[in-house]
């Protein structure tokens, strides 16, 4: 059945939840499945989900095999995108090809809020080791922006 | 390759297209594939379009298999969905179930635009005859709203 789930303030009538249960290296940050989540009809082969980072906050530095799709639909911030770092503007879009490492970061004083779009069947993130950090430590403004 | 694909004024780096190249039933629509479109690396198995309707503009009444995911970053409109009439605001979220018949009304005084994630692949959309006008038409909010 057709629907239409209301906006009102960045916010929808979907449950807001943690960012992730488990795990460290991120602060701050919320998730909302707008779409795809559903069964019979309603499953979509994508979901479609927002997420919102605070003033400060910041996502995992993780990859995945699986790209991202991402819009940015409220503030600005930056990204880390394996060894450089780059600015985001309300309404730049990303694409996060396979095995990127990634980070996103509210650096301004208004939320970071963005659409990541991502296949429903996909791989769990992986995390940095020692060694990977070092490897992206080596690129300075890598290494001034990375939280872990 | 990760890549940003940036934002200016509803505009993006991308090819700006006509709606459909051949046809009737809609009037003052534009779309940009923002991602997906690519081949190898950047393949997606979703594409992610912006869609801009200027004011008095609609989109072709039509339905078909896929579903669409919808979500509105400019402006607000109307919706067909079948057998009813939804507003649209800014970032309500549409989900348009296989063979809903739906059309988007550019109803107020700026343009309507909204992304919408399609399957990348998919089938081809059907557009109304004689029959289905008239049953949708029963429906007086329907009537009164739908352009061919």
């Amino acid at each position: 059945m057709a629907k239409i789930i209301r906006a009102r303030n960045f916010r929808w009538d979907v449950p807001l939840k943690e960012y992730k249960t488990e795990g460290t290296g991120f602060r701050d940050i919320t998730r909302q499945t707008l779409l795809g989540e559903g069964e019979g009809e309603e499953r979509l082969n994508f979901l479609t989900r927002y997420f919102e980072v605070q003033p400060g906050g910041y996502s995992s530095l993780e990859h995945h095999e699986h790209p991202h799709a991402v819009l940015i639909i409220r503030g600005g911030g930056e990204v880390i995108l394996q060894d450089r770092v780059e600015p985001l503007h309300l309404h730049d879009c990303v694409y996060i090809s396979p095995h990127t490492w990634h980070q996103f970061h509210a650096t301004g004083q208004e939320p970071l809020g963005f659409l990541c779009i991502v296949d429903r069947e996909r791989d769990r993130p992986r995390l940095p080791d020692t060694d990977d950090l070092e490897t992206m430590r080596e690129q300075p403004e890598v290494a001034r922006r990375l939280r872990v």
